[in-house]
């Protein structure tokens, strides 16, 4: 799980992060009312409240029981409701009913993380730095658990919203409207050869990034853009949703049995096409990056342009040099927005607004380990039959994502901030 | 729906009973949190917030949106949030999602009730003795109705407790401990003859109870009392849930795909039975009546008894003449209580407790008519592969229950207060 | 099961019969390729070779096995797998997967049926008179079991077919057509009182249809013929699928869910219709009886046509005087025919064409018990939730029926031959 | 689809292979009932029926109906019912309801070939060479589809027949037991360094073969042989199936969901395990390479162990200079056989015997394109979710493989002959 490496930060700048990240998991919830807390709207989706003691349970197990001997719980029964998937610990509530709770209240949760905050800076401040050097992986990992939960509180609470008829609403404001168009879809040439791919350097990362190998690319061209609502309204004017040699056969299967004809979230009423935001129902901006695809719909819609999606040796390779800038959750705005004029012309929108499909199933890296102890079961365990997405989001910390992070899901996922760039070999446009 | 009659009371007498069955809905709810209100634990049960705005949504819909024309609905949306199942008022949104909804909060459903409640008021105060004649109908099935939805919203909120390995208590309370032993199984004898049955007076009733008609019964027995827990156990160690020919083909199946091998609430743990009630999990009271029954189960323990269930017209005759007393709602107890020596011997427990199933599907009695608007849809539609139950339970009103009134499920529900008492032919035990 | 009383036949004339009865089954395979007895296209749906080695058993195990100490299976294992669902016979290979067993092959079944209608004829043969008359009861019940499942044989290879886009043909024949109009829907009244229901006389019954007892009638009125297929279309064009005060609400769902929108094999092709019969696809016969209808669609047709389905009292009282004479199985037409002159214009068509929906729930009657041994399991456990049909059909042998005979079926079920003849109260219309 | 390239053979070669490839379907379906032909055990699972004639279909598509004027189908609702997947030719009749169809008979099936042979004659004959160049590729094509669909009708009889419980013999015969005892695990060192993958040559090759691209690989070892039966039941007595840290989540959740705790046709009775096999229920041999995993077990078997599965790469790799020879179904042995002497002892059963899955997802080589045509869908549209597997089975024609050749399967497909062999780094044994 961990990577051996060097932490830059002093202990006191340790626990300064450590409650940054925990309390703006609570800001998140800020316009939340207790009832908006509870639902659980799909099996993939878990209540605010869930998250919000999960992400607490972690450093309670992980840290504040194996280290601190005078930690108590609130309820050893947490131990049962709030282990997400980790066997090692014990068993776990079934997932798929974590919306049959009502208690412990959403207040009880707060309470729990505020018990567990004021172990976490008794032991931390006690500590020793020797003890503190063991630790501190394990402190890191959960701080960018935390974060992997808050960009899940905020796509988990807009599907909530979304089945309910009265469309409610997250945060009021008028979508960020670039006046500059978006610039045609061009190419940036990427030579092959023979690269360095996966994580390398002293942060932290993921061990799904490691160990950095060597792999051969050859040459490939990327899209300087994503792709915009508009231009996916035209494939779907266009039939894509009805030609079954676009799609994968499981896409097919999946877009006829689910009846999909656009990405989740479009509305259509009266002719017009409307899009589902957390700031409510909002007509569909023709500009602003398309999200909210499967895998099975990126993957359709680069069959229909005549080329592919990048790989995630491509996407990673073209990004190496570019700095983590972008639309992401400080930004506030939780969608993506249109490009604009501040990045860099060949290549823009790389990290935040929206999780860029890869045609690279998730699969180990060459000589990739799991960890013997339980949070060997943090990545290790999901690596069949998902696909790699990269760049972060607009529901992602800026602190948060790199070139080489990982992130994973089902190719029928669709309710992340899922969205896509074009790729194409060099020379034959495919 | 509703039968011509006389209605007694006077047009204050129904303002003063409309206030209190109203607030008694509210009256149950003051042990709830917030985050209570929320959870469909299964499709069959409501959020409690639902029962809150549908029993309100019944006023405004058949009584002050035709009859008083400056009444503005606080969102019209809540006419599809919160019609149950009248095609005739319009769509319904999906009853197995009302668990999805977050909004409107509960605290917006209650002002919705005072909202309703004060434009009642108004309709009703201004109103003439000739108007008011008109809609008094409505009003005393709007309150029979919600009187209904209160004992729902106990039997459900039980069934989403118990989906909470914490086993959230509703009200703290030591059960009653009768200090008398439940007496013997005993036979009071019925004549049988042509006699009447189905409501007459001049109070209300329900349209499923008309037309009084004439029927023939042939002699028969009744228990004295209810079925106890002490008497099931010994079903149950028997091995009742193992032997086929004690069940109904479907009880079979369903025994055995949903691995029942208690009644619904039964928890056994090292070896020893508890009973989850609105008190919390307690051990097992082997002399209260046994409860949460489904009809296979009912049934498969007359079988095993030797004698058999009564029918509606048994139960009914039976009951002609005693007063409808017992333990209701008001008691607060909220569950099924031991026989004590307050009720004739020879037939008690009748009223209240638990609902009694009968051998009877429930079907339209011979004349039976559909009234023409959406109130007919309330009964009618649902005498298809239901059972009738009868006498009322711990979670119903006193004055909401008559010896007539006919309950329904379907025969493999158990999440209401049902139980059983025995029946058998005259001579022949059987 | 079984009634004691006189069978008034000599014990040859019951060889005889046994060898009628056992050849008509192989009778009607005659049409069949080796292929058409394999398939279960449903799970209601049994292959061919299944019914034809399922009543095999029946004789095997409930007579030679108990009676004939040098009888030996064939194979031990056909008591798993041609056990149907006598709990107290055994285990019973699982019903819903009859279809994925390609042995024993059709060849080895029908060498079962000889080698059981041999050794059943050693031990006919042989018998002391004292000793047949203990059988004989379980005889005529195995020749009753038997025609029961000629009529599913019929019913079942249609509903296989019928998945098959070649639509296969089990008979060519041209549909008898009737050169006679069907006369105009009259009312035949009949009083009521206190009248006897249920068997009476000398010979076979099942158990379900006693014992006798007095029943109280109101008078009514009922429907001089069935329904027919204009008949219904008329409450199709009317938009009858799609009025949800029509239907009951288990119906209501049902229809939408399964997308009824017309009995079961109508087919609509460019806007015209057909029906699937076992002689092939054919026009709608605006004159032949409905058929193959779900209660539900049945007690639509009724609410919309202001009246009611009969109850089973009422059919019963109505057919008492009448001869069991009609279109069955043995007129070989395996369809329903429009109305002819032949019978008594104020009742037709009471036997034979298609089993009547009756609004009776399928219920014990007073005093009635279900035997100790296996054969108690024949009718007792199935009175829940089923509906009563009455009268038999065009798959039915005519001297398998009678007044009393109780037919019941899920309110869902379609795929017999079940149609419906209206009824109403006196006076009142409804 | 298919790769230009050169075809060595002459037309009447051609001619000769074709009538060669089409014999041995039928040879296959020599022990077989006309019962046998019919069943679906499963929506993966093709009746026998079926496959005969989809095969046929696939002649009469792409070759008869476009090349041969005068061809007419024996049927032309055929092309519903046997096209398999091909949307560009049109709608197929749904997958999971083949098993409902009762004709074209299993006669007719054999004349549908016949005369579809039969022309095909006729159109090779008359050929001209410049046409026959044309068709050439779909000529081999079409074998080769059959040969890959008569390794399916093995597998989906030994599936159909394992429903039975009178458990079905396929070919009655003694397994063969080698004298000679399995060797002991060992490791055969590969050097690493950039290779080429992917077809090179002139014969056929499947287009997802190609095209040829240079790879990076990092040393590693191969297993000598395939892990056997006795090394698996190990892994199971050792607690395999019940330890949550050696599987893939997905593979948790199956095999507790599915109650999986061995191989698919492993059999325990009375503390004995046995083995489904084509020659009926026998002893399991622990020396015979185990079969019938799914990838999660295959995967969970190798964490077990301590090192893991080769990647399609390394597989292949190693395979370059091997000859393809081993137990492939000329042998007709039907089964997985131990390993014997005739072998390079450094890497042996690398063909034949079972197919070994790979942690490769079956992805697309850098560079693959679509056909243009239906054939486009032979291969490419299933690239999601599945994994490679290697090396042909008992049941693959020896001339339908190749070290390039790429079998796919999702990771919970069990029904194949699928096995495993494991792999290591070098140098750290993982």
């Amino acid at each position: 799980m961990i990577k051996p490496g060097v932490f830059p930060m002093s202990q006191s700048e340790y626990i300064k992060q450590y409650l940054q990240v925990r309390s703006f998991s609570e800001r998140l919830c800020a316009p939340l009312e207790t009832e908006d807390y509870l639902i659980q709207s799909m099996p993939d989706v878990s209540p605010t409240r869930w998250h919000l003691a999960h992400t607490t349970w972690f450093f309670e197990t992980f840290i504040l029981k194996p280290e601190l001997h005078t930690y108590r719980s609130p309820n050893e029964r947490y131990n049962y409701l709030f282990n997400s998937y980790y066997n090692a610990i014990g068993d776990q509530y079934p997932r798929p009913k974590r919306g049959l709770l009502s208690r412990p209240t959403v207040q009880e949760v707060y309470a729990y993380r505020q018990h567990v905050d004021q172990q976490m800076q008794i032991l931390l401040d006690e500590m020793s730095d020797i003890k503190f050097d063991k630790l501190k992986s394990f402190l890191v990992l959960g701080l960018n658990h935390e974060q992997q939960h808050q960009e899940l509180m905020l796509t988990d609470i807009k599907h909530v919203f979304f089945q309910n008829p009265l469309f409610p609403v997250y945060q009021k404001q008028t979508l960020d409207e670039s006046s500059s168009t978006t610039p045609p879809y061009s190419w940036t040439q990427f030579g092959g050869g023979q690269v360095k791919h996966g994580y390398s350097g002293d942060g932290f990362c993921f061990d799904n990034e490691t160990p950095r190998h060597d792999i051969l690319l050859q040459p490939f061209e990327l899209g300087n853009r994503l792709i915009t609502n508009g231009e996916y309204l035209s494939f779907i004017e266009a039939g894509g949703y009805k030609q079954p040699k676009l799609w994968l056969s499981d896409g097919w299967a999946i877009i006829n049995s689910g009846k999909w004809d656009s990405p989740l979230y479009w509305v259509k009423q009266d002719d017009k096409w409307s899009e589902f935001t957390l700031s409510g129902l909002l007509p569909l901006q023709p500009e602003s990056p398309v999200t909210h695809l499967s895998y099975y719909e990126a993957d359709a819609f680069a069959n229909w342009s005549g080329v592919r999606l990048p790989s995630e040796f491509e996407w990673e390779f073209a990004a190496r040099g570019l700095k983590s800038e972008g639309n992401f959750v400080e930004g506030q705005q939780f969608h993506p927005r249109p490009v604009d004029d501040t990045q860099d012309p060949d290549i823009q929108q790389m990290f935040g607004d929206v999780w860029e499909w890869t045609r690279s199933p998730y699969s180990p890296y060459p000589g990739f380990k799991v960890d013997e102890g339980a949070v060997g079961e943090y990545n290790g365990k999901f690596m069949s039959s998902q696909m790699v997405l990269k760049g972060g989001s607009c529901a992602t910390s800026s602190n948060h994502i790199r070139s080489t992070y990982r992130n994973f899901f089902y190719p029928h996922s669709r309710w992340q901030f899922m969205g896509l760039r074009l790729a194409r070999d060099v020379g034959n446009g495919g």
